[in-house]
Parts: structure tokens; C-alpha cells; sequence
């Protein structure tokens, strides 16, 4: 019988915040892949979860997936590392392939995902706590009530152009990463600076939050998260 | 000493989706307090609970916070839920206030959470698995990816104007309701229903899949969720 592939969402970073189904599929899996994206956050998915499951004895399997906007070598990678696990799946382990967040917002899995349904295998979603939700529990406040919509922006992708803050609604710039200063500057032309706040690396040992975007620090984590309001909720 | 609020994101309905945090919180709590909406919605609350937890011998608050979209019957019960709610803070009990998906989208727990923080408790938000994340699961897709927006958009305050499906990315409706039948036809005549998909009750017993939108029924359930995409992810 062919294996069955789980892409786990293991969520931002506090291990309490693993989902039953997360911890009980980790526990059954006879196989954990995990994407090699250089060292840091590798050992972040890895030590998550080992707060909360045994892994010892617990086979791993390392995919290089490189972190680049190079099509072609995002591609090579992605066909590799889902061809590594058909190969698992064909001789019958159950695989769960550790996720930061949810597997179906921004995730690296979904690439593996998707090919390895392409092939016929089967391949299941498995929800996780998103970042945003996670940052909106650590600055204690709502992100959105009755009308109001729900942007989240990839910020690494709208470093330039911030006319998203034009949207109604309540804004969500996730790993803002390098350009997080330009979006300070651009929140402080647009009298927002006061009604945003800001987490970096929620749930983890170098957690830093900020009520408010006065007093950020420019060369702020990959992982940092911007929560901009229309109104207080 | 007083005690904590804890609002706690239960997530969407199948229990194996609470989290670790979630569970360990309502099994410690001096009682369990929940919104009574009508006799359906309570009941879900606690029945998925259950299915986790073993809530006998645990003190149950029922709360009434009608649902109307009237601010002065609204605002009436909130301040109500609150007192109740303080009363029990200032004897020193824990409280596990339960609210379905997570605490920091629209949920109901929100305007208590408010005003308790107001009245000078304490009381914190704990992240659930969202709506969203678990419909995208149980759609076996991806929300978003790269460079896409994703909108999260209320159903139920949006169900003339369907504008927001022009803007770029990945576009969630929340509790269509009613207005199913509308947004089905809008999706349509813009040529997106085949990259739609719809998920009533998503992890409830009653739960129905369609991965388009070419046969959903237009009495479709409150706790339906339509995702539009841009393109396929």
C-alpha cells in the first residue's frame, strides 16, 4: 500500500500551539521531512515540534530547498525534493512534512504539494496557526470585527508599491524583512503609525513586540509581522 | 488574586484542530464560558470541546449575546457578558471564554475581551485554527503563494457590492449565507466559478465539499466559506 504525504502546519513557533491532529500525525508518521533552507530555520521547525513530540528515533529527511525568486532554480528544487518523497511514498511510509504556519498560506510545502498529486499519490493539507493570528494574540487585540476586510500583503514582494494601504480594512504585511523601514516611513506619512503594531519572531526565544511602529528597530528579523488598523477594534 | 480571561480559538469544528494550548487551558479553567446565539451555535461549541476535553464537573456560564446587527442590542449584551464576566475574574476564577475558528477574526469574544481589558482584568487572546485554513485543507489546496494577496472578505456585509472580487490575489467570503445564490451568479458572469470552491460546515458532521461552484445549493448553511482564486495555485 502506497503512503500517504501530510503537509503539518506546525504553527509560528510556540509549540502549544501545535494542533492534536499535528502531534498525533507526527507521532504516527514513519518518516518527518523537513525543507533545508540554510541552517536557521531548519533547526526552528525542527525544535518546535521537538517541545512537544519525541523524535527520537524518528527518521528525517532533509529536502535543500534553497530561498530564492529564481524560477527556474525554485522548480529544480521542488521537483527534486517531491521526487525524493514519491519514492518514500512508494514503498509505503507515511510522511508529515513540517510547515511554519498554515501549509496553505506562503508555505514551501505547497509546491511539494502539488506535484505530489500530480504524480497520484495522495497528499493531505493539515491546518496550522497562522502567523497573523499568532501576532494579533501576542498584541492582545482583535484584527477585524463585523465589516471590516482582511488584507495580508507578502511583504517582501511590495517593498515599493504600498498602495494596499489604500484597502479598507485591516492590513497584515507579513516578513516585511529589509524594507520594514521604508514601511515605517510610509505608515508615519500616512498618520497609521499609531494604530499598527508590530511582532517579530512570535512564539520564539527572540520574541520582540511592538505596540505601536515608533520605536521599531530597521534591521528587524525575516519574520517580522505588521498589523495595520483602519480603526482601533 | 485575580483571575484570567483566556478567549480561546477552538478552531472550525473537527476537535482534533484545538490546539495543545487550547486544551491544557480548558482543562485547568475554575469555568467554561460560552456565547448562547441560539441553541445551535452553543451547542456546536461545546460538543466540539467535548469531543477533546472531559468538561464534567466543569462550571459552564452561558452568556446571551443575541446575534443582530442592532449596535444598542449589541452593545447592551456585551457590557453584560462583561460584568458577569468580571464578577467572576474578581472571586479569583480562570475563565475559558470558547469562540469558534479564531478569537482575533470576528469573533464574538472580541467585545468582551475589550471591555474586560477596559475594566482593568485580565485577559488574554489564544490563536484558534481559522475558517479559512481548514476549508483550504479540506479543499486540499493552497491559498496563496509568492507575490498573491489573500482578502478575507464578511459574506454577510458585502452581499450587493461584489467589487472586492477585483482586487489581485486570493479572495476568502466568509458566511455567505444567504446571499450564496448571488455570489454564485456574480462569480459566473466574471468567468470565476470553475476556480471557486465552497465548504459548508467544514469539519462539523453536516460538512459539504464542492470544489466548484457549479452545484452548490443556494440554501447553503451560515457557516459556508467560498474561495475565489486569481488563478490556479
Amino acid at each position: 500500500m502506497q503512503g500517504i504525504l501530510y503537509g503539518i502546519g506546525i504553527g509560528p513557533g510556540d509549540p502549544e500551539l501545535m494542533t492534536l491532529k499535528a502531534v498525533r500525525l507526527i507521532k504516527e508518521a514513519d518518516l518527518i521531512a523537513l525543507p533545508q533552507q540554510g541552517a536557521t530555520k531548519e533547526i526552528t521547525a525542527l525544535e518546535i515540534v521537538k517541545q512537544a513530540v519525541d523524535l527520537t528515533d524518528k527518521p528525517l529527511l532533509f529536502l535543500p530547498m534553497p530561498m530564492t525568486k529564481d524560477e527556474q532554480v525554485l522548480n529544480s528544487s521542488h521537483d527534486q525534493a517531491a521526487e525524493l518523497i514519491c519514492t518514500q511514498l512508494q514503498q509505503g511510509k507515511n510522511i508529515c512534512f513540517l510547515t511554519l504556519g498554515d501549509p496553505s498560506i506562503y508555505s514551501t510545502y505547497i509546491y511539494v504539494h502539488n506535484r505530489v498529486l500530480a504524480a497520484g499519490h495522495k497528499a493531505q493539507l493539515i491546518a496550522g496557526i497562522t502567523s497573523f493570528c499568532a501576532v494579533a494574540a501576542r498584541l492582545n487585540s482583535g484584527l477585524v470585527e463585523r465589516e471590516q476586510m482582511l488584507h495580508v500583503i507578502p511583504g517582501t514582494y511590495n517593498s515599493e508599491d504600498f498602495s494596499y494601504l489604500d484597502l479598507p480594512g485591516t492590513k497584515v504585511i507579513m516578513k516585511s524583512g529589509k524594507s520594514i523601514g521604508k514601511l515605517r516611513d510610509e505608515l508615519y506619512k500616512r498618520g497609521l503609525h499609531m494604530q499598527s503594531g508590530m511582532v517579530e519572531c512570535c512564539g520564539m526565544k527572540n520574541e520582540r513586540v511592538y505596540p505601536t511602529l515608533e520605536n521599531i528597530d530597521e534591521n528587524s528579523n525575516y519574520f517580522s509581522l505588521v498589523v495595520v488598523k483602519e480603526r482601533m477594534v
